[in-house]
Formats: structure tokens, sequence, C-alpha cells
């Protein structure tokens, strides 16, 4: 019950995984070898922990950060797993194409794992807005667009607007919150909000894995801003801001969380969301800022306006919009990055009106092309992936099936009362 | 009630792990010494970010991967590190006494501590299938013997055999998937298979911790099968072939349990076991594999015959064999483990051939050697072990306590109805 | 109900956490900035790898480790995030003033954070006693005086009594124990024991979070005792001793806790309390060990003080002394950690005498001075903080909301039976 399609049909979707898995295969046989070039050891080792770091991020972070919801928890953790080495895989292949020519194969490195993790990230916070309202097929398409459309978007970025790999990178927040927000908006059109109440009640366990998801970020945040970053000092300075920002934000977050509410209580989602704003808001300008008080200026916005958010702009979201995002998405990634975009516009700004350089207008200009080219984009390719997915091809679950594992997981050995 | 010794025999038994823990102090007292060399610093800390990475492996991946159980919980976690911390102590002096003279003292260097607790890991593979039919004593005497009866197989193919440091230690999951297998055939003979049941329920939160410790293996384990190699670039090899077997297994290991149900629904047990099966059967030819497109298609085969393991073997193992595997190891890390070893005596030989080497066949017999080595030595030592444990003078619990916290745990401040 | 204050009252105490903040935020504008000199990367890559340790044992481990109440796991874990994130910044400035002239500005290293996030430990051991005691605000003001104290009493070590910065960093733990048992001596002096047992419950899912964050602790530990040594043949030294008594502390921890069962049944909250114990007693002089043996029987020793000092000693602690020590912090690093300091009182004696130094008297009086000063700063230190705790003013929750999430979280989405 609660899927009209027969059994027969739901049984076969996952063929289409895995002859995509093998054309992937097929694809990495003609296109693709390894970098056999001798390389300095401790380099190498170098670059192997931060990839380490990232992929921690990726597959424990993401993971667990988004398995708050009670009925949701096995569905959050897999399914990120499976869209993080699907989309890692994928994102090789188009960082590749896109920036070698076809003449020879793609040469797959340490660094371009690492970058291509990195890229399917975005995957992983879009996500968190759809989450519960779409079947693995569904997420496998949204995955497979969105890494296309993000590492296009990054090389547009650096081939014509001279736009560096970090910053770049960093837009990953802004573009990844307004693909899922848009995707989720498609699909969630007729939620019966109300009726998913129960659903959408979280349990003290779930809670302490999302924790621990969140604090994996919030340790590891530091490698993923500096990841891309070749200069020493600027990746020293990368490092020191996030630091300052994420426990800025931290501090924040709790206490303007008890602080808007009425008895002075604070709300475990809250933090989920707040935490790492700061981390997401000194992104893009970690290796500019000079001095710690201003990454901890943005650290302490970003948590206000996370929570800020949180609070004004749910409600709204939810019911005026029609837009659910599952995991809070727009709190956690997509306004504290447009906060650090603009930040970042200004400080550059600041900098080369300082130097007395004539192309300042023009460089304002570009930067702010920059952010809006990564939400644009964004919300376009969001919406197109959303009208699609919404087709009836795609056997989605019914949508009283929506948020339960119960969909897609067999619970042979489990206790009735649990 | 529950057991048929008296109180105060089974209170004593913990006095035999003391009283070895205080042989192994008289031991390290006479017959070792650290390593004092001075020595790259920077060279020190790469050996010990690996060493680093190889015990979150052991204690926090092989720690929750078992902890599935309902009831047992508990046990797998700490009887996890008890045997970690017990195996790495005897396996340091093992490799020492086997391989240095006696006349001097065992020198105590950071990669012998790596290699003791990699050695040490082939008894936390075992306990997977031994786990809830054994007590602590019975657990300890396996891990003293299997760590021996592992050391000394790697000693005769490193000195007889001429096999190196790395791929005798990659067969560690044949070894110890068949040791384990035994010493449960061994102990579950009497197993009321159908009254056991209810103590085989997971709880969706038992689950998790499962997926946290199947995620700490699955980030770390590029770590664990590039550990022994010297020879940068072959590291760098081992990495990039790891991590694509694990990302293709991941992508296969969901969506074959998806198609393996009849509507279509993914089980939890086949993803903790299917996960991890590239990793393992990358193992032993992951310095050698030079294309992308092999380690993928290692990774879709590992994930193909574990999934289809659980579907068609468990049954069989279960019922007419009457070996009761607690976690799948089999599936895990032998079936994978057997295809990796058989890979790497194909590759071998495939490269002798094109080298025109008039030795080709005696490699090529050198090679199933050294595998078939591996798996009877497993057998025999497991049977042995086996057999031992299942004398009276251990004391087991009775077999109705079998999985149960509460054989081995004071519950003193436990809620009634948790 | 529960608390005499009006909601307004009580709605307004995170003003003061937001004040200070931005009193922090004032103060980093006008004292501090970033240290901008070239170094080596890799040398640099090694602090941070350093830095990342400590901060998954302070986030993760700590925060995991206190997390076993029944209904206290929220506040457990993120309270200890809010309390790191709080502490690391007025240690980096109190490192800074106490270290460096007031004329020039304080200069942040990477290195600087790492001490901070070591000094800032401090709270987080002593919170573990303090726990479900106070409220946020309350914990803020014992965090921001605990650090102060310890800069200071480091400082004192350091210039007046010549010990280095390893050895007076690893008086952490008597120091935190005593000031932590001294702040929950003034505040539970009130507290009905016996109507708390229902609340000092917990759960198998919360004693697996805590197991999670002893094995962070566990695995890393050996990152904390060599993180403030400069000479690598020291550093490898103190990982090795520090391995080697984790690890037999490990083993004694199971088996004495189950020997001292006239069933041979284990305490989990004794491993939680004495597997780390080895990793404490070996820290003051893990660098000067030679011997593994020596390291080993540290690691026994300590582990049965631990669990000897919790089977004894808590009762007489909760009725007789009035000190309710929630997560047994006096057993996990208050007793090993006096156990340390005098073996290494001992080592250094013996080995002054040996080169027949005529100092030796006064050596040993230093060195005893030292590890008292620890002790008496804790205790008056702490005694100051509890009594200025237990004023009214903080508007603490009412005694019967102690141990209780409820008294600060909200609880929307909670389902009712969880």
């Amino acid at each position: 019950m609660g899927s009209k399609y027969p059994p027969s049909v739901r049984g076969c979707l996952p063929l289409w995984t895995i002859a995509l898995e093998l054309a992937f295969l097929v694809i990495f046989f003609f296109f693709t070898s390894y970098d056999t070039s001798a390389q300095d050891p401790k380099e190498l080792m170098g670059i192997y922990r931060v990839l380490q770091d990232v992929t921690i991020m990726a597959a424990l972070g993401f993971g667990f950060l988004n398995s708050s919801l009670r009925r949701y928890g096995w569905s959050s953790v897999a399914f990120n797993l499976f869209l993080l080495a699907l989309g890692v895989q994928w994102a090789v292949l188009m960082d590749g194409f896109l920036e070698w020519s076809f003449y020879k194969k793609v040469i797959i490195k340490l660094s371009s794992i690492k970058l291509a993790t990195m890229n399917a990230m975005s995957v992983l916070i879009s996500v968190g807005a759809v989450l519960g309202k779409a079947n693995l097929l569904q997420l496998t398409v949204m995955a497979l667009v969105e890494v296309t459309a993000f590492v296009a978007v990054r090389m547009v970025d650096r081939k014509y607007l001279g736009t560096d790999n970090h910053t770049s990178m960093m837009y990953i927040h802004v573009f990844a919150t307004y693909f899922g927000l848009m995707v989720t908006w498609c699909l969630s059109r007729s939620l019966p909000v109300a009726a998913l109440v129960e659903k959408h009640q979280t349990t003290k366990n779930s809670s302490l894995f999302t924790m621990l998801g969140t604090l994996f970020l919030w340790i590891f945040w530091p490698s993923f801003n500096s990841a891309l970053l070749d200069i020493p000092n600027e990746r020293k300075t990368a490092v020191f801001n996030t630091y300052y920002a994420l426990a800025v934000s931290a501090v924040t977050a709790i206490s303007v969380s008890a602080l808007s509410h009425p008895r002075g209580k604070i709300n475990m989602t809250h933090i989920h969301n707040a935490v790492l704003a700061g981390g997401v808001a000194v992104g893009a300008s970690c290796h500019v800022i000079a001095t710690p008080w201003l990454a901890m200026v943005l650290g302490f916005m970003a948590g206000l306006i996370s929570i800020g958010g949180a609070l004004c702009l749910r409600a709204y979201f939810n019911r005026v919009l029609g837009i659910h995002d599952t995991c809070g998405v727009h709190y956690t990634f997509g306004l504290p990055g447009l906060l650090g975009g603009i930040v970042y516009i200004l400080l550059t700004f600041y900098e080369v009106t300082w130097t007395k350089n004539s192309m300042v207008f023009f460089q304002l200009f570009i930067d702010t092309g920059v952010l809006s080219l990564a939400i644009a984009s964004g919300l376009i390719a969001g919406i197109l992936t959303g009208l699609v997915l919404s087709l009836k091809i795609w056997k989605a679950a019914h949508v009283t099936k929506y948020f339960d594992d119960q969909a897609s997981w067999e619970f042979p050995h489990l206790a009735v009362g649990f």
C-alpha cells in the first residue's frame, strides 16, 4: 500500500543505477588514467590528509547532519554515502572533460579526487532540503545534474571571470542551497504540511547523531576552507579565520537560541543550523581577512542571521512559498553563504579602492557577477531538475510515504516497539 | 540462573586475564626496549598518522561495525577494545620474536606498533563471526592463538615463499574469516537457531551505530591498504585503487540490495556487508592495478558477490553446515578477500607472461600456494581453537544467554523499560 | 514550574553570554593580530594536524564522554561545545596577556590555538563533575575563572619554578578535577541524593555514545601527551609510552571491573572511567620513561586505582562529603593524575640521584611544589568559584530540575513516548 505502482516495476528501478555505474566504468576505461609521475612523498601525504578530512566531512559529517528525522535516519545516512560515491566519480569525469582537451586521457590525481569530493558536496548540501521527498533514482538524477551544473559554473567563473579556484568553490553553499530549494519546491507543492508533523518529530538519540555529524563538520571545516589554497600563508590565514568564525558562531548560536525563547530554552534544531554558519560565512574571504576580530564579527553575524532566518522565514517558506526545507539548508548554508559572498565583494572592493586601482568598479562588477551567477544558476538548474523530477516516470513514493524509511528499507529483524 | 557454575567460580575468571597482562609485563621487562635512534621528525609524524588511521579503524570501525545486535551492543564495542589492546601487545612480541634473534632485545618502533595493530585486526575480523557465543576468557584465548598463527603464517610467506609484507598482510581477510567461521562452527553446533531470532533483532539506533563503524572503515580503508607499501608511487596507486573500488562497491551494494528485493527495498545488513567489499577485494592487488576501471570492476564484483553470498549462502551456512556467522563476516571479508586473492594471482600471472619470464608457472604455483596457505591455516587453526574453546573448562555462558549483554554486564542504573 | 523566577528574567540570561562574546570581539580588535611570518608549510601542517587531534578530543571526545545520563545527553554535548568555543578564545587572550608584554599586540599562531585548546580542556574535565547542577551562565563564569586560574598556575610553574611547558600542562588533570569537585561540592550541598536515582539512570544507547567519546579520547590521547614536546625523540617516546599505558589500562579496566563483581559482571561506568586512566597517569612522565614495562606498570596501576576509587570512594564522597561527582571525574582524571604526578617526582628524583647531583633534594622539593601548587590552586580556585556560583544572582534551576535537559532545552518536535 502507499505506492500505486506494482512491485515488479518498482523493483526494477535500481537497474538504472547499476546501468549508470557500468556506464561510468566504460567511460573510465576509455578516457582516464592514473597519474604516475613521481611526486614528493611528503607532499603526497599532505594532499592525502586533506582528502581524508574532506571525505570525513562528506561521509560522516553530512551523513549524520541530516539524520535527525525520527523515521528517516537510515535513508539519510545511506543515501548520503550513495550520492557521495556516485557524485565523486561523476565529478572527476566532469572536471576532467571540461578542463582538459578531448584528445588525451583525463589524468586522475589525488588532488583531482579531492576537488571532485568537494564538488560532490554540493549534492550533499542540496539533498538536505530534498530528503524524504524523493526516491533514490530521483536523487541520482539530481546528483548528476547538480554536479554537472556546478562544475560548469565553476569553469565559467575561472575561465571567463578570472575567479580563482578557492573563491569559485566557496560559492558552493549558495549554489547548492538554491538548487535544493528549487527542487524541493517542485516536489513539495502538494505536501499536506499539517499531516507530516508526526513524521517530523525527532528523538533524543537521533538528535545526538545529528550533533555528531555537526561536530565532525565543525572540527574539519578549517580543512575544507583551506583545501584549495596553494600559498602556505593563505592556508594558515584561512585556518585561523575559519577557526575563529566557527568558535564565535557556536557561542552565538547557543546564546541567541536561548534568547529567542521566552523562557530561555535552547532549540536543538537552531544549534544544528547555526553552529556551522560561521564556517560558511567566512568561506569566500577566509584567505584575505587579516585580523581575528573581522572573522569573529562574521561568525557572530552568521550565527544571528542563521537563527533569525530559521525563526522568521521558516513558516513563510513552508506555508506561503510552499518550499519545504527538510533540514534547514537555507539557514545553515544559504543565508550565511550569501552573507559571506557579500562580505567578500565588499572586502575586495575596499582593498582595490585602497590601492587606488582604476579598475575598482569593474572589479566590483565582476565580483557581484560571480555571486549572482552562482545564485542564478542554482535557481535555474534547480527548477529545471525539479520539474523533470516531478514527472511520473520516476515512480516516486506516494506523499503519505514521505519521510519514512519504510518506503525504501526492509525491516526483517526489527523489534516491534523500538 | 542461566549459568550452571556457582558465582564464585565465574567471578574468578577475570583473574586469568589479569595474570596474562602481568605475564606480558614481565616479558616486556625482559625482552623489549624502545627504538631510540634519531629519525626524521616528519617521517615519524607520517608513520604516526598512518598508525592513528589504523587505530581508528580498529577501535571505532570494528568496534561499532559489530554493534548491530539489539542486546549485544555493549559487549561488541567493549570486547573489541579489550581484544585490540591485548592483541597489539601480543602481536608486537610475536613479530619481534619471530623476526629477530633471541640474543638481543626486541626493538619497539612506531612502525612495529602499526604492524602489530594490523595483525591484531585479524582477531577483530574473526570476532565478528564468534560474537555472542563466547565469553571474554574464550575470546582472549582465541585472540592469542589467532595472532600467533597469523604472524607465523606471514613469516612463512615472507621467509620461504618470497611474498612481500603488503601482500602477506592482505590475506588477513581470508585467514581471519575462515578462522572465525571454524571457531563459531565448533561453538554453535548446539545452537537452537529458531529460538534466537528475537535476540537477533536490530534496532534503528543500533543500526546507525553500525553504519558509523562502517563509515569509519570506509573512509580509512585507503590508509589500511597502503600502510605497508614503502614506494611512494605504489602508495599513491594503492590509495587511488582502494578509493575507486570502495566508491563503486558502495553504489553497487545499495543498488543490488534494492534489486534483490521484490519491492525494491534495501536491506541494511547488506549495506553493512557489501559497502566495504570493494576495499577488501582490491587489497592484495591495489599497488599493481594501473587503471581505475580495473579497480572499479573489482569493486563492482565484490559488491555483487558480497550481497549474492549473503542472499544465497546464509541460510545454507546456518541450517545445513551449522555455522552461525553473527555479523556476516564471510560476506564482508571472506568472499571479497577470496576474489581479491584470485585476481592478484591472475594479474601477476598476466604480468609475468607478458615479460616472457620462464618462471611463469613457478610464480603461479607460488602465488596460489600463498593464498591456499592463508585459507588452510585459517581453517586448521580455527578448528583447533574452536575445539579447545568448546571444552567445559572455560565456563561459557549457557546457550540461552548467548547474544545477551546481561551475561557479562551489570545494569545497575538502567531504566526498566528502555 | 520548577523555577521560582519569572520567565522574562530567565530569558534574559543569555544576554550575558552575548555581551561576553562582544567583549571578546572588542578585546581581539584592540589587542591581537595574526602571525604572518613565513613558515615551512610542512611544519605548519604538522602543527595543524596536532591541533585537529586535540580539537577532536575536546569536541567529540569530551562531548560524548559525559553524555551517559539518560536525560542530560543534549546538554552534555552542546554545553561542552559552547564551553570549548568560549574557553579557547579566552585562553588565547590569557596566554597572550600573561606571557607577552602589554606594549605590543598578542600574536596568534597555530601553536597558540593548540595551547589554548589544551588549556580550555581543563574546563571540559571539571564540567564532568558539575554537569547537571549548573545552568549555562554558571558554567560560563566557571569556564572564565578556571581558564584564568589554570593559565596563571602554568605561568607561575614556568617562570618561577622552572617547569617546562609539557609538565605544567600535564597537571591539568589534578587541577581540573579538584577544581570541579570543589565547585560541585558548593552546588550539591542540598542535593537529595536518593531522589535523583531515577535521573541518574543511563540507557543502552546513551552508554554507547559515551563509549564513542571514550574511544575518541583513547585513540587520540598519544597526540595530547606529545603535543607540547618539541624534541622529536621525546615525542616518539611519549607516543610509545602513552600507547602502552592505554593498552594496558584498557585490559586492566575490563578485567578488574569483572573481578570486583561477585558474578564476574562488568560495569560500564567503570570502563568509561578506567580505560583512559593509563593515558592520564603516564602524562607527566611520558617523555622520560625509557622502557615499555614501566609505562605498562603505570597503566596497570592507573586502571586499578581508578576502579578501586570508583568502588570505595564514590559512596563516601556522595554521602559523607556531599560531593556529587556526576561523571566520575575523580576516578578518570583525579586519582590517575595524582599517581602520574607522584611517579614523575620519583622518576626525576631517581634520575637526579643517579647523576650524583648535589641539588637532589632541592629538585625533589621543587617537583613536589609544582604538584602541590596544581592541587592547592585547583582546590582554592574551585571553592571560591563554587561559592560565587551558589549565589542566587545566577538564577540556577531548582534542584528538582537538576540533570534534566528540559530545564534548558525546547522539545517542540519530540515524540511523546520516546
